[in-house]
């Protein structure tokens, strides 16, 4: 029981390596890679190794780091309020200052009527929270049959089991199952992947599967839909500028809640607060985390219409709750992150320079493995190929080019099978846009149509 | 767009209060109740509400904050983090200082084996990643059919569809359905509730239930059995001595995971690390949160067997992963609170103070409405009745009582339909405990058998 009889991991990257591959279970990392990237520091669009190995962090993270890293500024804004009430939650009758600021502050910014908030601490418990209240709201109304739940195939929500349920991706279903029931998958409305419209117009072909649909499962049994306004898992996917407010009108004639999940493209991201200002709709539910508090630490925000908030808080109100609901620290860091994405106009700079990059990213079309590039703001992607004219994936996947990427240009990213996700904190400047554009090329230059690394 | 259109709350806590109805949605709070105690303050086992009002925090907020409010060591620890690398994930290759060290930490506290450690940010995110363990473990052992969890009505594991669908009361259920399929529940082994045991030996009547249960569903479908050690929700039910050990060794027979949720129980809170100590067991699965950081940041820790760590980072690796797992910020002061729960023997303090606070608890059992004093260390819980013979609830439940604790005598605890829950930070003292039971005694005395506060 004394922790000194553990392995002590060692002052070096080598020590700190090996005690991680003896305790520390990560995700998505095959067995028998026993290399580790240790990082100890960060600022800005910079990360640090325990080598002192400088790393572009062309991620932020996961999409989270919208300040960017090592910001004095929230380290005290957390160190004050942990020190004056670290936490308490808010349920019942119970409140505290920072949690009723930041609701307050997140009501002036949604977009359209979504005043009421519900705080959790990530996307995942979000997307579960959004989930109860659409099934709740409908049968606290009387329609205790509407329990279906529409998502999307490749739509990503989180890996709890009601998040993952409606997660289209088949690796979060295998083994795994069964998931939450009464969930069916829709085409998402990703142009690049042509073959899944047949040759028909991309929301004409969606539009018309989320009809037939919604009458061959029943109106009167279907919850709500779930979405992504620009789809991450797969890679900056921006719907058609139709899609959104013609799905949102046909959902709303057959009474059937809309849940947007902004957890990636919240706060800036796309270059507006929020990425439904972007595709012009206001949902029911807005599901909100990572950007909110630059992921310093853990915080969601769930934004509600008054009309779902008026029914799942009525009766003895809304039953369920999150140990760490209205934590002040969490809210406290929330208020001056976005005090920073305010003060330095960081949902402009996304815009300003993600369009920029845009322009530099479409550059390295002509090469051979660079099959498409898209994206809004800085949520951006660049889809490679083994085959531009077939539009076929790589045949080994990113990892290696990611790899590649990591060790040889110095630049972390997200992959995902088929595409490299480019999320950069939003206050990536031009000359790091320039930096980004010259190390892809560097390493993507090499990648040959086997999807090895020359 | 602009915050500032939004109802600004108020220095005052009329103010906020306003602001907050207008804003907040609460868990657990009906329609009717416009009062709100405003938190703005804490320190050690005292919170203080924006009139200047102090409460005696005898919940730790809901079981949570083990070394107190208010420590500035904690607010040091995050704050350098958050200025040398407030976060990354660690997924694939990457890893950081911080989560290893807690990792190594982690496995020379664990109980027998548990060496392995997935990082999350709280019990319902441990409890999804646990059911996912333990299922993965199976399908990839060539066993996909084991999809089945043992779980207990009256056991509470969190909100998530798989956390909430294997937690045993209808209010997580009622409205929200379906949650996540293939759970079977049991009866609790909470003896208070003789009803539920047909005047049989409580082990007894819950061992012949468990076996003819996995003879009835088939043991080849079971993939794990789920439950808290001592039962948080329901009010500190302690099991009969040989529950545990008889089930563990049953389960074992049959080739079905234990899965022991220790985010209440967790680090000190029974009088050791952990309560699989106290009942006598290693569990394949052990899951915690809560205490490992004192609620200071959201965090958590799923303690994992080797055999079963084995299965699931196998191949290509356990293939789902949290924004934040492994946040480093987390990490930090989770080491630093396992430093303050060490040095000044909070476990043991634990033992001694809830010993003595056990003792006088005990005295109110000559209250009419007082009918058991039960738990075992700092988690202990006081049933209340309208009728001692017939083992009645009050018909009211609790919630004026414990609104009469919180406004007449300044004590906050946690309630449940049929208990006080009483769950103090661990630096609890005999002179806490001695305000406690006396502020207690002042109110219970003034509660009729209706219910009802004179």
């Amino acid at each position: 029981m004394n922790p000194a009889t553990a392995t002590a991991p060692g002052a070096t990257g080598t020590g700190l390596a090996a005690a991680d591959r003896a305790t520390l279970i990560h995700p998505t990392l095959p067995a028998h890679r026993t290399d580790r990237t240790v990082l100890v520091s960060g600022s800005g669009c910079r990360v640090t190794d325990a080598a002192g190995r400088e790393y572009l962090d062309a991620s932020a993270v996961l999409g989270v780091t919208q300040v960017g890293h090592g910001r004095a500024e929230l380290a005290r804004a957390a160190a004050e309020q942990m020190t004056r009430l670290e936490y308490f939650h808010t349920w019942g009758t119970v409140t505290n200052d920072r949690a009723v600021e930041l609701a307050t502050r997140l009501a002036g910014l949604a977009p359209g009527g979504l005043r009421r908030t519900y705080f959790t601490s990530g996307g995942a418990e979000g997307n579960e929270i959004a989930l109860r209240m659409a099934r709740l709201h409908h049968h606290r109304r009387g329609e205790p049959q509407r329990t279906w739940i529409l998502a999307r195939t490749m739509g990503y929500h989180g890996i709890g089991y009601g998040s993952g349920g409606v997660s289209g991706f088949p690796v979060y279903h295998t083994g795994f199952g069964p998931s939450m029931p009464d969930v069916h998958f829709l085409t998402p409305p990703h142009p690049y992947r042509r073959e899944l419209f047949s040759g028909a117009d991309v929301t004409e072909f969606c539009l018309a599967e989320l009809r037939e649909s919604i009458e061959r499962i029943g109106p009167e049994r279907i919850a709500a839909m779930i979405g992504e306004p620009v789809m991450g898992g797969i890679g900056a996917v921006v719907p058609p500028a139709d899609y959104w407010p013609r799905v949102a009108e046909l959902l709303r004639s057959y009474g059937i809640l809309l849940i947007l999940d902004e957890v990636v493209t919240g706060y800036g991201r796309t270059g507006h607060w929020f990425a439904a200002e972007h595709v012009g709709v206001v949902p029911d539910i807005l599901v909100t985390a990572k950007g909110l508090t630059s992921g310093y630490l853990p915080h969601g925000a769930v934004l509600v219409s008054d009309e779902v908030a008026d029914t799942v808080t009525g009766e003895q109100g809304f039953p369920v709750g999150y140990t760490y609901t209205g934590h002040p620290t969490a809210c406290a860091v929330a208020l001056a992150n976005l005090d920073i994405i305010e003060r330095e106009g960081l949902a402009a700079n996304a815009a300003a320079v993600g369009a920029h990059l845009k322009d530099g990213l479409t550059r390295l079309l002509d090469l051979p493995v660079v099959a498409e590039v898209r994206g809004v703001g800085l949520m951006l992607a660049v889809e490679l190929t083994s085959d531009k004219e077939a539009r076929r994936p790589l045949p080994q996947g990113t990892t290696e080019v990611a790899d590649a990427l990591r060790e040889q240009a110095g630049i972390i990213l997200r992959t995902n099978p088929y595409a490299l996700v480019i999320n950069p904190p939003l206050v990536f400047t031009r000359q790091d846009a320039g930096l980004l554009v010259d190390g892809l090329r560097s390493v993507l230059s090499r990648v040959g149509l086997d999807g090895h690394v020359r």
